[in-house]
Parts: C-alpha cells; sequence; structure tokens
C-alpha cells in the first residue's frame, strides 16, 4: 500500500485552508492549455475507442461479469453512443458493497482519504475524456464540458474531502484521560474509532453528472462508507469513467475495488427506489426532480438523505448604473447551457413604471427589449451561440419551450440553432404581469424566461425572497443602485436562504458557482435540504465510538 | 451591550481546545466545596422559598402573563412541590419565539455565543439551588443532583456551544475573492451570513431535565435560532430556572428574552405533538421513549429531529483478574440512581461454563452471586444506600419491578429503603438464561437487571452486539483477561455504535460520560439517531448565506 495521504499531503492542506478562507483558490487547472500537449487529442480518441463497445469496469471485482448489459445514451449533438455496461442486480450491489465496506471500514482515516485524493488526481489526468462523455451525454457544449465536468468537479470533490477530514481529524486516534481526584487520580486509556454511517447512494442527474454527484462521492467514501453511483440512465458514461478510475486505485491500495460500484440502469427498469429503500443503504445523495426528491425525503426514515430540487431563481432589476453591461450579463446567464443549470435564472421582475439607469428612465418594455436584444447580440455569431448554448439534454425540454411560449407575450422568441443533428434551442423571453404566477413561479426547466412588470423594487424583492421561500432558489440576482435599498434586502435574502449576486456585470455571472468559496444550494428553502459543500454535508456521515479501559500504572 | 463573548472568550478557548483533545478537562467545578461558602445553604434557602409558589419567570416579554398556570410536581423523596408555571398557547410560544428571533439571527455569531457563555457562568453560580430542584424532581440524591444537574450539564451545555462556535467559526464574515483571468481579474466582495433554521424545540425528560436538554438549548441558541423549552411535566423547575436565568441574561443584553421560552404543560394536555409539528418549529431534540422518538422520526419530515431514546446496555464478562473489585464496580453501576441511566447497565452475559479469575474458576452462580452480595456490601449502609439509590422518578417503575420477578431465578431481590415518605427501590438482579431474550432484550428502565447464561465468551459478545445493533444501546462492558479476545471485539462493538469500557474497576463507571471526552449516544443504532456531544450535532443547526458583489475598483 502506497503512502498516498502523504504523496498528496500539501494538496490536502491547501484545500482545507481554502475552505476556511473561502478567497479564490482552484487545485485543477481549468484552462485546457495548463494541460500537456495532446492530452485533448487523446481525450478524443480514447472517446472514439469506447463509442460502439461495451464498457469495462476492470475485471477486478467482477463488476464485468453478471451477463446483463444496459445502456442507450444518445448524444444530444447527434449520434447514439452505443455503450453497454455492465449490470447488477440491487441485491447483489448490496451484497458486494456489504463486503468491500468491511475493509474499508477498518482502514484509516489518512488511508481512506489519500485513495480519495489519488482517485481525484487520475480523474483530473482524464480530463479531456471525461469531458468528451460530459458534452456527448449532458449536451453541454466542449468548453463547459470540460471545466464543469473536469476541473471544476473535481474541485468539488476535493473539497468534500477536505471537509470530511477537517471533521475527522478533530476526532483524535487515542488519548490518555487522567482525572485529578485528590491525591490520586482516575486514569483511562481511550480509542477513538470513524465509524461508518452504512453504504452510500449516489444518484446522479443528466446535466451535470460528475460536478452534482462528486461531493457526495468523495464524502461518503473517505467518512468510510462503501458507495453505489446510480447514473442517470442519460448520462452513464461520466461516472461510469469515475466509477472505472475509483476502483482501479481501490484495487491497487489491496482494498476491495467493489467499494465503489456502479448501479447503470434503465428508464423502463429503473433501480433508484429499490436502492434507495434497501436497508443496508445509510445514505443516499440526489440531484435531480422536486418529485423523487420529495419521495427520497418522507420515505426515508433514519436514513441520511441530502438532496437537491427544483427551484426558481430569480432576479431583481430595481435600477442600475450600468444598462447595457447588466443586459449583457443577465443575457449570458440565461443562455448558458440553454438555461439547464440549476443555478440559471428563470423570473426577472422589473418595476411596471420602468427602473432608473445611467441612459436615463427605462420603461419595463425597455428593460425586457433590453435583455431580449442583448440575448440576440451574444447570439449572432454563430460559433459563439453554438458554444454558449450547447444542446438540450432532454427532448422534453423542447416541448416546455413550445407549451410556455402561450405564457406571456413573447419579447424574444425561441429558436433552433443551424447545427446539424443538434437538438439546440435558444432562449425564449416572455413578459408577465405580477398577478401570472402559475406561469413564472414555477420551474421550468430550459431556456425559458420571464420578465415580470411589479409595482416597485420593494415588491420585486418581497417576490423574489418569497419565491426562494415557497419555490426554493439556488441563485438570486439584484440590480441596485440604492445602497440602502441592498442593505435592506440582504437579511430578506439571508432568511430565504438563496446566494445573492448584487450588480454583476462582466466576465462573472449569478449561475457560476466557485468551489472553496461558493456554498452550493443553501438547505435553507425548497430547492433542496442540504448544502453541498459544507461541514453539515460531511460530518454525519461517520459517527464516533469511543474504547476505553484504565490506563496501565 | 457588555462584550460577553471577550469576557468569556479564555474560557471558549479552553473548551474548543479540549473537545479536540478529549482528555480531562472540566470548566465547572464538580466539587461542591469548590463554590464559595453559604452557597449551598442559600441554595436550599431558594428552593424552599419557591416551594408552594407562583414561579417568577421574569416580567420581560411577559412570560408571566397569560393567566392559565400549570404545575403538579411531586418530589420522589415525598412532598409536592406546589409550584406552578405560566403556560403559554403552541401559537402564542411560536409567535413570541418568531418576533424575538428576528433580532437574535441579526446579532452576531460572538454576540450569541457571548451570551451563551453568560448563561452557563450564571447557571454555574445557581448550582445548589439547580441541585436542590433536579433532587426533587428526578430523585437523583443529592450528590448527584448537584454534579449531574449543576456543573457537568453546565460543561456538556459549554461543549455543545465550543463546537458550534468552532463550526461557525470556520465561515469567514467577508472576503475578497479574486480570480486571475489572464492580465486582469475578477474580483468579488463576499459576505457570509450563518442563518438559523428556525425555532428550536427541546424536549426534556424527567431524570435528568437539565444535562439531557443543554447540548440541545445552547446549541440552538448560539446558532441563531429561538427555542422552546419544553420540560417533562414532573421536572420542570430545573429548566424554568434555566430558562429564568438565560431570560434575565437576554434582556440585559437588549435581547427580547422570548429568544428563550418554558413551555410547561400537563399530563392531561400535553403540548409536544403540537409544537413539534408546527410549520415554524425547525428542529427537535427529543430525550426519551422509543415510542415517541419514533413517532417524531418518522411525523416530522423535512425538520431536523434529534433523539435519544431507549436501549439495553450489557456487559459482558469473559474472564476477570480482579473478581472482587469486578463484582464491586457492576454493583455500583447497577445501583447508582437506582439504574436510572440511560447509560446504566441492564443486560449481564456470563458463560454458563463459568468464567476463569484471579480466584480461581467462578461457576455462573458464583458470578451472579458475586454481584447479588457485592450490590449487598455497597447498600448495606442505609447513608452511603440512600446517597447512591437517590428515589425512584417515576411510580411506574415500581410496578416495573415487581412484574420483572417473574423474568427469572432471583439471585437479589429488590427491597424499598428506609427513608421517610420517599419511593425507594435497591436493585433486582435475574439469573435467566440466554433464550429468554423476551426478558432481557427489552430495555426495563430502572432497578433491574439480568445475569445471562450463554454459551461463551463468543457468543456473549455476538449477542452483546446484536443487542446493540437491533435494540440499541450507549454503553457496554466488557471484562476479559485475553486481550485477542478483546482485540476482536472491539471492531464489532464500533460497529455496534455503542461506547465500549473495558475490565473497569475502582472509581470509574460504565455509565459515566465524562464532558469534552467521552462521545454521548453514537447515533449509530436505535438508542438515538444523534450524537448529543459531537460536530454533527450542531453542523445543521444553522445554514450558510453568501451575499456577493463585484469589488470596488
Amino acid at each position: 500500500m502506497d503512502d498516498l495521504f502523504q504523496a498528496h499531503a500539501a494538496l490536502l492542506e491547501k484545500a482545507v485552508a481554502a475552505s476556511r478562507e473561502r478567497g479564490f483558490w482552484a487545485a485543477f487547472a481549468e484552462n485546457p492549455k495548463a494541460y500537456p500537449e495532446g492530452a485533448a487529442s487523446a481525450g478524443k480518441a480514447a472517446f472514439a475507442a469506447l463509442k460502439g463497445q461495451p464498457f469495462d469496469l476492470g475485471e477486478e471485482g467482477g463488476q464485468a461479469g453478471e451477463g446483463a448489459r444496459v445502456g442507450a445514451e444518445v448524444s444530444p449533438f447527434g449520434p447514439a453512443l452505443g455503450i453497454t455496461y455492465a449490470a447488477r442486480s440491487v441485491d447483489a450491489l448490496v451484497a458486494h458493497a456489504e463486503r468491500a465496506g468491511e475493509g474499508w471500514a477498518q482502514a484509516s482515516v489518512e488511508q481512506r482519504v489519500g485513495v480519495a485524493l489519488e482517485i481525484l488526481a487520475r480523474l483530473n489526468a482524464e480530463s479531456f475524456l471525461i469531458a468528451e462523455a460530459v458534452e456527448h451525454t449532458t449536451g453541454q457544449a466542449g468548453p463547459m464540458a470540460f471545466q464543469a465536468g473536469g476541473p471544476h468537479a473535481q474541485d468539488r470533490g476535493l473539497e468534500a474531502v477536505a471537509y470530511a477530514y477537517a471533521e475527522m481529524a478533530r476526532v483524535p486516534g487515542a488519548v490518555r484521560w487522567e482525572k485529578p481526584m485528590g491525591r490520586s487520580s482516575i486514569r483511562l486509556d481511550k480509542d477513538f474509532h470513524v465509524v461508518p454511517r452504512g453504504i452510500g447512494l449516489v444518484i446522479g442527474c443528466a446535466t451535470f453528472p460528475t460536478w452534482n454527484s462528486y461531493p457526495a462521492l468523495f464524502a461518503d467514501l473517505v467518512t468510510g462508507n462503501a458507495v453505489i453511483v446510480k447514473p442517470h440512465p442519460a448520462a452513464i458514461l461520466p461516472l461510469a469513467l469515475t466509477v472505472k478510475i475509483g476502483r482501479e486505485v481501490l484495487a491497487a491500495q489491496g482494498f476491495d475495488p467493489d467499494v465503489l460500484q456502479l448501479a447503470p440502469d434503465t428508464v423502463e427498469a429503473p433501480l433508484a427506489k429499490d436502492l434507495a429503500t434497501h436497508p443496508a443503504i445509510g445514505l443516499v445523495d440526489f440531484t435531480g426532480s422536486s418529485a423523487f426528491g420529495s419521495w427520497l425525503r418522507e420515505t426515508l426514515r433514519d436514513k441520511l438523505v441530502f438532496t437537491e430540487e427544483a427551484g426558481v431563481n430569480t432576479i431583481v432589476i430595481a435600477s442600475t448604473g450600468a444598462f447595457a453591461a447588466m443586459c449583457a450579463n443577465i443575457a449570458f446567464s440565461l443562455s448558458l447551457y440553454s438555461g439547464q443549470m440549476c443555478t440559471a435564472p428563470q423570473t426577472i421582475f422589473v418595476p411596471a413604471a420602468g427602473i432608473a439607469t445611467e441612459e436615463g428612465h427605462k420603461s419595463f418594455d425597455e428593460v425586457a427589449a433590453g435583455i431580449g436584444a442583448a440575448i440576440d447580440a451574444l447570439l449572432s455569431d454563430p460559433a459563439r451561440a453554438a458554444a454558449v448554448l450547447g444542446a438540450i439534454q432532454n427532448p422534453a425540454t423542447l416541448t416546455r419551450i413550445e407549451e410556455a411560449r402561450g405564457l406571456g407575450r413573447i419579447v424574444r422568441d425561441s429558436a433552433a440553432l443551424q447545427v446539424e443533428g443538434a437538438r439546440t434551442a435558444t432562449p425564449l423571453l416572455l413578459a408577465v404581469d405580477a398577478t401570472d404566477e402559475a406561469a413564472y413561479l414555477e420551474e421550468r426547466f430550459g431556456p425559458i424566461a420571464f420578465v415580470v412588470a411589479v409595482k416597485d423594487a420593494q415588491d420585486a424583492i418581497a417576490r423574489a425572497t418569497r419565491a426562494a421561500r415557497e419555490k426554493g432558489a439556488i441563485t438570486a440576482a439584484l440590480y441596485s443602485t440604492d445602497e440602502a435599498e441592498i442593505a435592506a434586502a440582504i437579511p430578506a435574502y439571508a432568511k430565504a436562504g438563496v446566494a445573492l449576486s448584487v450588480n454583476l456585470t462582466g466576465g462573472i455571472y449569478v449561475n457560476q458557482s466557485a468551489a472553496f468559496s461558493d456554498y452550493h444550494v443553501s438547505g435553507a428553502n425548497p430547492a433542496g435540504n442540504a448544502c453541498m459543500t459544507d461541514s453539515a454535508f460531511v460530518a454525519s456521515r461517520f459517527r464516533v465510538v469511543c474504547v476505553r479501559r484504565p490506563a496501565a500504572a
């Protein structure tokens, strides 16, 4: 067994410090040029070689050996992937995890953390291959698939390792307890054992299969829980590659690779409910619909359940000193990955009487038109449009756009890009009244947004924070030139549990969440019952048991 | 507003360090002699003055002003207390908490922690009065009521403050985030807000009203949640005194005292269910029966629920090198507070063929008789017997003893002490077979214990750890002279989530749990869904919301 903890100790130390300081820090470079020459083309070639083939999860532990194979992934950019994955039954998955988990629970915290850090390092080295897998399952454009699916996801995984390590490091291994009792003392030797909760189930989503799974996957692993990864049937490959690399590292270090298993399934025969309700599963992490999220929360008593669900992210435009830059910033946020981000804004509140800007007063219609025109400008160049929008992951999103056209006055219509074979759609922007809550207060996932005419700025903030409290929200944006108004709004947003971005212009967007600095999901509104990036996300994944005995004299 | 954080900073620093080092440390002296002369008699006098009177929770916030009064406490040592408490309806309690909670949520972490530390210091100064209140509600003997109800409970409260402060201190207040972007950079100013979960409900128990409530009460308070304390109707006074002191400190610091409210109720008109299910309650902490604990866990979706419930604590006697000392140690553990501790042992597994000791082989009957004789010896002096046993908190426990007599062969019978007016009972010790699981694997709260004849040491350990996994257990003890046997047993106990004490003799007992060192409840078996003394107990009681905006150039 290698001393992987020592090998990665400097990285861990920096990650722990970064998670406390929360300034900018990244462990894994987001710039493709920072990677070795040839890595990009090697990733493309590796992806091409995987297509049309049975995926090999490795011989160790027999994940490849049960006969049935599943897999029907189709790239939103066109072709079917033609990759199949070895399936295991729920009982087999659990039995393998239980057996493998015994040794994993006995490993030291440092051994487990070392393995996790090594997995992350190897994932990073495969970022171009993973980017291809993410691109051709989620529909993210290449640059985003690389960043969000590769280094950014790896950073989020590392962040979870850092939190979990910090919590476990607070528990001493062995101590001498000596209580003075007058002239003598009572002395005990105590050993503290970090004990896992059970088997962890991580249920992936179709839009961010790695980014949204890595925090739970790595938090479970380092706290001693065997992990079963159940990918979305439309985005198996990114997690299959992740599990394969994880199993290779585990096996190389003498652990049973079934500590980490893939549970591929199909839309027709889904495994998630049967897995989640199995008594041996102690932890469940889920990203996806509120319907399944609430089913998990209500069904699974006495299990640890962490969810990220739907929400309605809002923007309030009360006033601005940079109208064009604001419109451009909002346009990018609405367009990025065609609005298929849990952090993308959907509902934009604007006073019906218009707003003050550095260009003078702008009417409600002028504000709406300004955002629409900014979207047009952003997407006017076809290459840039393709790079920003990517493709539509799920055909149902196109139907949703079609249906949404009737929900208000069309400020800017959605249209397909002229990209052969790809499923694409530009943002649909609708103007509605404040009373049309049924339209704009329901999550409409994809490139659908509403400009809502409200009474005034105060009304806008009240509606935005109420939407967060009642419908859930991960992000919110506020544009205002009035510092008193901003100061008064902050406690309302804080109480609504939504991260607030104020007066963003330029190259930073409300939908961006930076590892080691921004918390992702607050857990304090219906958009999710937990933050994916804090101590509370990791601290309950293990328990501590003390063994004490009188100390030798 | 005083700088209470600064005033108590040294204490907090020591507490944080102690919770990490886990060697012996105590903030509050457990020796009554360490307190000012006259404090004990002043406490007695203060208690006497409270009896037969309406309890005054203070004028601030109007806790005294709603008319209805409840209270029917009767000392297990005899007299009715005759104290009544102002009752509030569930809606009134919640409305007051919501109003008061607004300002409390806005207070800084340091302000809240300072208030909590000041409350603890004032509670410590009133330890003798609180001891009287604990003694005459729980039936704990005077010395134990002082220690467990006073300084030990205060230490546990301080420990929760230390954990919560450490977690909140990891969240920076304000940071500059600067991401290099080639020749320029993107700079954001970020503020991180610690946000409470809602209103905390703390449901107290009748045997350890302060010790078992303080961790949750103080964890909720410092993380920004207003707190409603619902005492057991049989033990209101200790928590009424606590709340009164807390309200005085809050009011003196300019906070609405309704941040901390008492919710006294009656057996006939209990408030706990209505309070727990009120939508404004975000956190519920409960110590008590598994029936109500499981009702809470199953009913309260999307609330944070921490429970300590029933369990069956076991002792395995495989062999010993100190037979008499072992028997004396076990006798004390069975007798202390008449077995009415969640940490008291109940079920003692002994090989049917007997055990090896330093006095030679002892048969099963000799081991059982040895424990029985040790109980007799411990209780032979009436004054010592009274000081060890205290009184029986609940008359139902006497019925339980009566019914238990038929469950096995009586090794040592239970009997009342000759103490005028007090409800007392010495331990009942029964011998049973391994097959009599219905007798010994059900929690029989009070001075009832079983010596169970099992196949051998391995069988004993298997049964003890299975009992912990399936029935719950907070403590376990193992006596063995075989180091290999001990080493093999430890992972089984760890997996069962039960704290293990090995070969205890002398002045330390399996039922003792030391603040800042021993974790109390693991959360990893049915005896409770959470540890009351770790990071996981506090980390989810608050959320973090980030507000970010472009930095000024």
